[in-house]
């Protein structure tokens, strides 16, 4: 090793791990390692570009079905490079300024390279072949997943998208393939079809959205379906062609398809595996995924974990919270040491949200209900309402049975022991904004009892219903026949 | 008078009172009086009709700004018969069911027509001339409010439509002149130019939406006069021309206007003026709304009243929660007398939220700054986030600088003396949503300080500039040099 530098702090991703370091690490030395662009995952190639994508989705989405309403457009063919080039230009001069505002701070020394635990709290740090022996009092590993590629014969050779590429391609494919029915795939499903490209979607399981309640799940894979080529119980076994020329992708149903890109949405993995953690001490779960305790603390002495490098949550929001609870308690550890934990911040992963942002919109919080009869049995108590039975409803239903958005609905699972929410699910217009009442309600452990009449709700808006199935929700737990 | 019958329960109007009577009054005998259709307002002339115009009217302007989104979309002339067809149609619909309903029932009676009172819990009801002396035990007055038409030189001849006829147009105006820049005349501007037709709107203070916070009316009114022609500080002097020939706003800044159709948009003025209300001992206030005690009971023993014919605030989820109370008490005067109050349901008309389905959409809760500070003083805080300094709003930021959506905001008042909203004030995408958690906050009194914290926001969804507004509101209640 060429080098040997000593950090007060070494965080090892500039993702959310980057956010920790404000102006009270002014009289630190900090070191933040990552090879790739600043803004992690979220910033660069996950829920913000994907957002910006949606938007114009969701906007030909809704022009096209102006027709049923009464308001005909023509939708004409999306002009990818103008859309990705706004996409792209934003999240880049955003990553670049991050970037430069670290390189700029004279207490902060940036390495754009990769890290490997040579022992406790000493990394070898690779920038371009040129190695560093860096040596930390604390060190925060942030350090992300990437997605999964899976062992399919051909699959190298014909080439493929994931996530982290497709945002970037050079024109709109004609024809589409998503392999994966989570929701990456499924919000990119949408963004494509939306803008014109023919999808074909292929899932292993039952459903798109496997993991979200079997009802939303059903509901949403119908609505996909109804918009683009949805195979279910399907699995890619080979891959031909490519390189240039169109990609045949053979099922194992014996049927094949063409396509002339392939996108692989099959999940992510921790990147733990690449930073040699067990000479540092650190222990990983079976997962991959590094191993904390409530103050985020990782089991080697000085170094803590967040975000998708530690969580099961891999979520922009849930990393947040990560990182300001690791920011405080690093901070009370470079400052007062780390013996007394007195003072210091707990994580809270307690009803934690999260949203599908496709058409129509999926959004939960909490247990689903089979989830919950798993855990809970005959407690458990459902209340639901739909979309097409409040006022606002009216608006949608009717002309646009087909649609996804028109038929949703907000599902609600309580205990009856407790009367308390312990999950939500929706599906419906803005239904990452509607869950929010809701995962309020169970943050602050409200009863579900006189909680609709507890506060007035808009007439006619689209919060009747959810206001409406928690009423439904309370007749529920109050009639000792409802059969759980 | 020919005919004499007593009821236990009499209802005059069929709109939010009808909605009292449920199978707990089967053992009693009761009437409704109204001449016009069941539901009242909300479901023929007001919320629920004009928000099925506006969900079209929304999704032509989304289709509009496809364009700047990379999605282009041709929209083309909207098909008004077929929307108010359908609107027309629905509502219609719902309301003979809700009088067939009440005509089926044996113990209920409906008379079509008028009601005035004769003496206390005495009414002459007259339909079609034949007049009945009808007495009640309870009487509960919900007799709702109708269009305010001004004294203009020439309007009588000329014609004119109000919020109680426009949405039944026999075609689409090409040229539309709307008075008044309240909520009333804004949503229907919105709607129709969304449709196509050219709206001046002419409005005499110097905002449209002049009841709210004077940000949301300043950017409102900004946002609307990039859409159609709004005239400010003016008003209209006299019309001339009409009936079947264009009709001629004069104005007082000396200019004309030439519309196809007038509609007439400044206000609503209660009915109790019809009911020789004096007769039966019913008081009203100033502004001829009945006046009311926390139970809902007017000044006459036995007389109830609910909705717009006693609340300041004439909303239907006001007017639904106000009928919840009379359903309740008047239950209990029915059954044990009216003299005991004990267990009596009290009216609650604390942070009560109002939507304007505009484009930007428009919502509120609670006390404006200026009232706020009127009332308060230098213990205001005011808190603030705008809509493009969320990731969710970069999707909309940049390509669409000039549209009220992009450039909205979250603007919240609160007391330093107490920690606790006063107020919540949006300009945003689907306001009417966003405020609920607000609305939350403020019904079960929850101190700002750490709401944010208190819960997940999914990231990047539009509910993130609620959370930082709250973020930003709390840092101004902590810093004590912050000028009130």
């Amino acid at each position: 090793m060429s080098d040997h530098r000593h950090y007060d702090l070494v965080i090892v991703g500039a993702g959310s791990g980057n956010t920790i370091v404000d102006e009270r690490f002014e009289d630190f030395r900090v070191a933040v390692i990552d090879k790739g662009p600043f803004g992690g995952t979220c910033l660069n190639r996950g829920c913000i570009p994907s957002k910006m994508y949606v938007l114009p989705a969701d906007t030909a989405t809704a022009a096209r079905r102006g027709e049923a309403l009464g308001v005909p457009a023509e939708v004409g063919p999306a002009d990818w490079a103008r859309i990705r080039d706004r996409v792209v230009g934003r999240v880049d001069e955003q990553a670049e300024e991050g970037r430069r505002g670290r390189e700029e701070a004279d207490h902060i020394d940036v390495y754009r390279g990769t890290a490997r635990f040579t022992g406790p709290l000493e990394l070898a740090v690779d920038v371009d072949g040129e190695v560093t022996r860096v040596t930390a009092d604390q060190l925060v590993l942030a350090s992300g997943t990437r997605p999964v590629v899976p062992d399919i014969p051909g699959l190298e050779e014909a080439g493929y998208e994931t996530s982290d590429t497709v945002m970037r391609l050079d024109a709109l494919p004609r024809r589409l393939g998503v392999v994966g029915g989570g929701y990456v795939g499924s919000e990119l499903a949408h963004v494509f079809a939306s803008y014109g490209s023919q999808v074909v979607q292929v899932e292993a399981g039952e459903h798109l959205l496997g993991d979200q309640d079997v009802d939303v799940a059903r509901h949403f894979t119908a609505a996909a379906d109804e918009r683009w080529d949805v195979r279910l119980g399907t699995e890619v076994t080979e891959v031909s062609g490519g390189a240039g020329e169109p990609t045949t992708l053979h099922l194992d149903d014996g049927s094949t398809v063409e396509v002339d890109v392939l996108l692989l949405a099959i999940g992510r993995r921790p990147n733990s595996d690449l930073l040699d953690l067990a000479h540092g001490g650190v222990d990983v779960d079976d997962a991959g995924r590094i191993v904390v305790d409530e103050h985020q603390r990782a089991s080697a002495a000085g170094v803590w974990s967040l975000g998708d490098a530690s969580s099961d949550v891999p979520l922009k929001h849930v990393a947040n919270q990560d990182a300001r609870v690791v920011q405080h308690n690093v901070l009370r550890a470079l400052t007062d040491g780390a013996g007394d934990t007195a003072g210091w911040k707990v994580s809270d992963h307690h009803a934690v949200p999260q949203a599908v942002f496709t058409h129509p919109q999926v959004a939960r919080v909490g247990l689903t209900e089979a989830e919950a009869r798993e855990e809970h049995g005959d407690d458990v108590v459902v209340g639901r309402h739909d979309v097409a039975d409040i006022a606002y409803g009216w608006a949608l239903a009717g002309e646009l049975d087909g649609d996804g958005e028109a038929t949703g609905f907000v599902k609600l699972v309580a205990l009856r022991s407790t009367g308390r929410l312990v999950g939500a699910h929706l599906v419906a217009p803005v239904a990452s904004v509607l869950v929010q009442p809701l995962v309020m309600a169970m943050a602050h452990d409200l009863p579900v009892a006189g909680l609709a009449r507890s506060m007035y709700w808009i007439h006619p808006a689209l919060t009747e219903v959810v206001e409406n199935a928690l009423v439904s929700l309370e007749s529920a737990l109050a009639d000792p026949d409802d059969a759980a």
